[in-house]
């Protein structure tokens, strides 16, 4: 087994050369200026210290790009995955003690090794069962919690709880608390990055401004105001106001350290881990492929669950917690012209630069700040459009929405998309246990047979036409049975019964035990029972019961062939066999 | 609304005459004889006082008659549930104290009002979900665990557990201390029920008995062994030395009374009561229809889930435990000539009566008897032949049937039947997650496309077909996706891809984010999208949504009717279309 494929740096590191070296340095300034606010209030919104959101986006990055395979991909904490790592950590230790750091990092480190599991067995077809709907409706409800976990932030006054009953009651209990001066920095902080998100680009435009550059420079706006309200925070002194400062950030870089052990917490992060594995991958492979789309290149996704497994044992071995591809900063990296993943190992340098020099001036760095900037970054995610699209298309997908949108708003992020995820399983089982049937017939001058219901078509007298629109299992083995009788009893001077198997897709021993039971109750009443258009993959496993050997009627490679073949044995005046079961025996 | 659907006894009442009167009292005397040491002993198993099999043989058997539908079904205390009972019941309290009855008494009641539930709300479909080999594995299981639990009985030591360790643990822990007396007595009931199972019936054939009679008689058996041993026991006086006896059984009915209510024993029964309910119903339901297609009757599943939902209300309302449909003796009854659901109401007669007049005999009933009566009926239910069925089938269903056995084994009923249940879900949706697909040709000279790989077909240059042998739905989407690309890349001078739909019975919102992609992929290409054979529902779905508006190719009714039109688009020279996109703008 050779390491090449799991090391795709391997390949594109033989390709490297000082045009993609140009293109990674200036993505990964820009994206370290990014990054830095973010990487501190994503820590914040965590429950972390600041300096780990830093640490979470330095060794993780490098890992990334030894291991990974999108060149755009920007790891590091994202919102969704610091809220699930709060309401994790938050279960086991009280937030702010060294109990809750350990904890999150032993988090990062068990996702990260479930993540390369994953990998390494290919197990990646698991996020399939995060649903679109699922995950939409999931996000939404994220951003919702978060911007309001925010609030209090912003307003300067406690808010407790990861769902939002505590976190509104806690607000609502606090408010006559607020602390104006913070109140006065968080809405600064706001209006200024809402102008900037929304207005800074055309302006730029109007003055002339290339397009890619303005839209960059509308990215890094956030750091624009953090140094703004630093200064303001250092000139007004507003720590000795009571405003909520960023404070003492250790200066220089974690050292590397094996995550302290603790059966008892591991146990407790066990599932939260796999949850916050399954969520990070499915968010980071959807922006890797989309932006692999654009340039007309490829992900791979066992490789990326090894890449983003990398990351995450890598952020528990340098002090970081939970990280994932995150939307905005790859979008950033991907117009900044990132070339290789190597850009992702320039913006760890940054990073680790910025954590050895800057840290003394991010002191008086006021949270308010920080918490406008995730209420804006979050905000984007919150989208109501996807009740609508889902209500027009399916009452079974609306449901599944509703479902985890209401669940994770109500009960928090793990229960809610535990929630969606059960629900929608449940509804795709009870849709295929009452499966679509029709009757059919021909349609005049062809060899097609087509729902009576929908289409003008011929049917034989005394002949029988289903065809099941499902795969036969055990949810819906008894509902072919009542089906099948249903129809017989309102049919006298019936002689066959023809199951068209054309969407039957597999058969189950369920489902055999419930066609022998139609096979045999059909026989008493002395009607012939017949298969056509049965699958290769399905005529296996009937051939490997006894089924076949008994079966009154006969197997047909088309249905029209089955017509055929049954008006031929009704002008023989077979009619109804007498006694079919002695017939074939 | 009209209460006649819900109480068939007003169809059959009716035409109630002196014959089916006396085909009912000859079948409930019968009956009740086979039901007396059956009730004693389930009583026993489930760790309840004796006389609770006999109550829970009185009022659940008249509620089924007013309620029930099957002519034959005898319902009353079953190993199985006696067995789930104990387990369940036993989490909550001690053995033999009086909250331990109260629970079980309790559990019947809540059980009752689920099936009530299910019945009123059509929810039958619920144990569709109980697929056969799951419920085949879990009675083997079963069937095995309550033997075991019998040794302890048969040997006169204490025996702890419901499920094999802790069985088996207890039973070579306490070896040593064998009871000889009862011993002997458990070793001549065991060998007398044998003998009568295996060579009574013979015998009395011989002798020139009537068949159905000696058959009856054999059933009858274990109450020949039941009063041999009283005798015995009476005789020997082996109470007096050391022989564990039923003992002082309270003389007279029961009193009606609710049951007590206690809402933290009650939370603790739910989901025992809802897996009792979904089991119980099985087990009646097959054994109903199994007699009832034998006389050609019909029972209805909704309203059976009524009838055994009285019979546990009723249960719950007169001391007794959880009930069920049994097999030996519904089988017993319809050979007997069970004419009317009354038969059931007579036999209900006859055990008040033998409540009323024989408990004071029965005190000297040793326990080791029955014991060995238990352990002969549920050896029947032993049966390790699905096992190689299930294997000879399918590995997934054979993986079904292992999970559930060793499950049920291992850990216990409800762990047992939850983790089958799980793993054939599981099963389901992983196959399903990678479905069965098929690239497609034309058979010579027909309309039909099948498989290129099983048929000989010819296919057209640049142009892709397949069949996708699946509904598409969130599990199976990125498969689509990737399946399409990998096709696609194969084959340069594509022009179209026709996805002939007649498998695919549904399309989630999921799965129409993966056309959507696909197709835009595709275009990128220069490939256009074709789909051919699309089911009417699928279709309304694509219809509800704008897929269709901007297709680049065309929905087709028939896969040839696609490959005609493909054939004229390319003969028109149109080839791979340029900008497709725009082209359909």
């Amino acid at each position: 087994m050779s390491l090449r494929p799991h090391l795709p740096i391997l390949d594109w590191g033989r390709r490297y050369n000082r045009q993609t070296l140009t293109s990674d340095l200036v993505a990964a300034v820009i994206v370290t200026i990014m990054l830095i606010p973010q990487s501190l209030a994503y820590a914040l919104l965590a429950g972390l210290p600041p300096e780990m959101g830093l640490y979470a986006s330095i060794l993780p990055l490098i890992a990334y790009a030894i291991f990974g395979t999108s060149s755009a991909l920007a790891v590091g904490p994202v919102a969704v995955i610091s809220l699930m790592t709060a309401a994790a950590v938050g279960r086991i230790a009280a937030e702010g003690s060294a109990d809750y750091a350990s904890a999150a990092i032993m988090l990062a480190g068990l996702s990260g090794l479930m993540l390369l599991g994953m990998g390494l067995f290919r197990l990646g077809f698991i996020a399939n069962f995060l649903s679109h709907p699922v995950i939409s409706g999931f996000i939404t409800a994220s951003g919702i919690i978060i911007a309001t976990s925010q609030v209090g932030g912003l307003l300067g006054i406690r808010t407790e709880g990861h769902a939002m009953p505590d976190l509104l009651a806690s607000i609502f209990a606090n408010l006559g608390a607020i602390h104006w001066p913070t109140f006065a920095i968080g809405l600064l902080s706001l209006v200024l990055l809402i102008w900037m998100r929304r207005d800074l680009g055309r302006l730029l435009e109007r003055m002339g401004m290339n397009r890619s550059v303005s839209r960059i420079i509308v990215r890094a706006g956030p750091v624009f105001v953090v140094f703004l309200t630093m200064a303001l925070s250092a000139g007004l002194d507003l720590g000795a106001r009571g405003v909520a400062l960023v404070g003492e950030v250790p200066q220089g870089l974690p050292l590397l350290s094996l995550p302290s052990f603790n059966l008892g917490t591991l146990q407790a992060l066990v599932v939260p881990a796999l949850i916050i594995s399954v969520v990070g991958f499915v968010e980071s492979i959807s922006v890797a492929q989309t932006l692999a789309a654009k340039r007309r290149e490829r992900v791979d996704p066992n490789q990326e669950l090894i890449g983003l497994g990398a990351s995450n044992v890598a952020a528990s071995l340098g002090g970081g917690y939970p990280v994932t591809g995150g939307f905005a900063r790859s979008v950033v990296n991907f117009d900044a012209g990132a070339a290789t993943p190597a850009a992702g190992a320039f913006t760890a340098i940054g990073i680790a630069g910025a954590t050895l020099l800057l840290t003394p001036v991010l002191a008086v760095l006021p949270k308010a700040t920080l918490a406008a900037t995730i209420v804006i970054a979050v905000l984007t995610l919150v989208d109501f459009s996807i009740l609508r699209r889902a209500w027009r298309y399916s009452r079974a997908d609306f449901a599944a929405v509703a479902i985890t949108l209401l669940g994770t708003l109500v009960f928090g992020v793990e229960t809610g998309i535990s929630l969606g995820v059960a629900a929608s399983i449940l509804v795709f089982l009870y849709r295929s246990s009452k499966p679509h049937a029709a009757i059919v017939g021909q349609v005049p001058g062809t060899e097609h047979y087509r729902n009576v219901k929908r289409h003008k078509v011929d049917t034989m007298p005394g002949v029988l036409s289903i065809r099941v629109d499902e795969s036969l299992y055990f949810a819906n083995a008894r509902y072919l049975e009542d089906l099948v009788y249903g129809e017989v009893a309102d049919r006298p001077g019936l002689t066959d019964v023809v199951l068209l198997c054309s969407a039957v897709n597999a058969i189950d021993m369920s489902a055999l035990e419930s066609l022998e039971a139609i096979h045999a109750r059909l026989a008493d009443l002395g009607v012939r029972l017949h298969l056509s258009e049965v699958k290769g993959p399905v005529m296996d496993r009937l051939e490997a019961s006894d089924f076949l050997d008994h079966l009154s009627g006969a197997v047909h490679l088309s249905h029209h062939q089955a017509m055929c073949a049954i008006a031929a044995l009704r002008a023989e005046g077979a009619g109804a066999p007498a006694m079919p079961e002695e017939r074939t025996a």
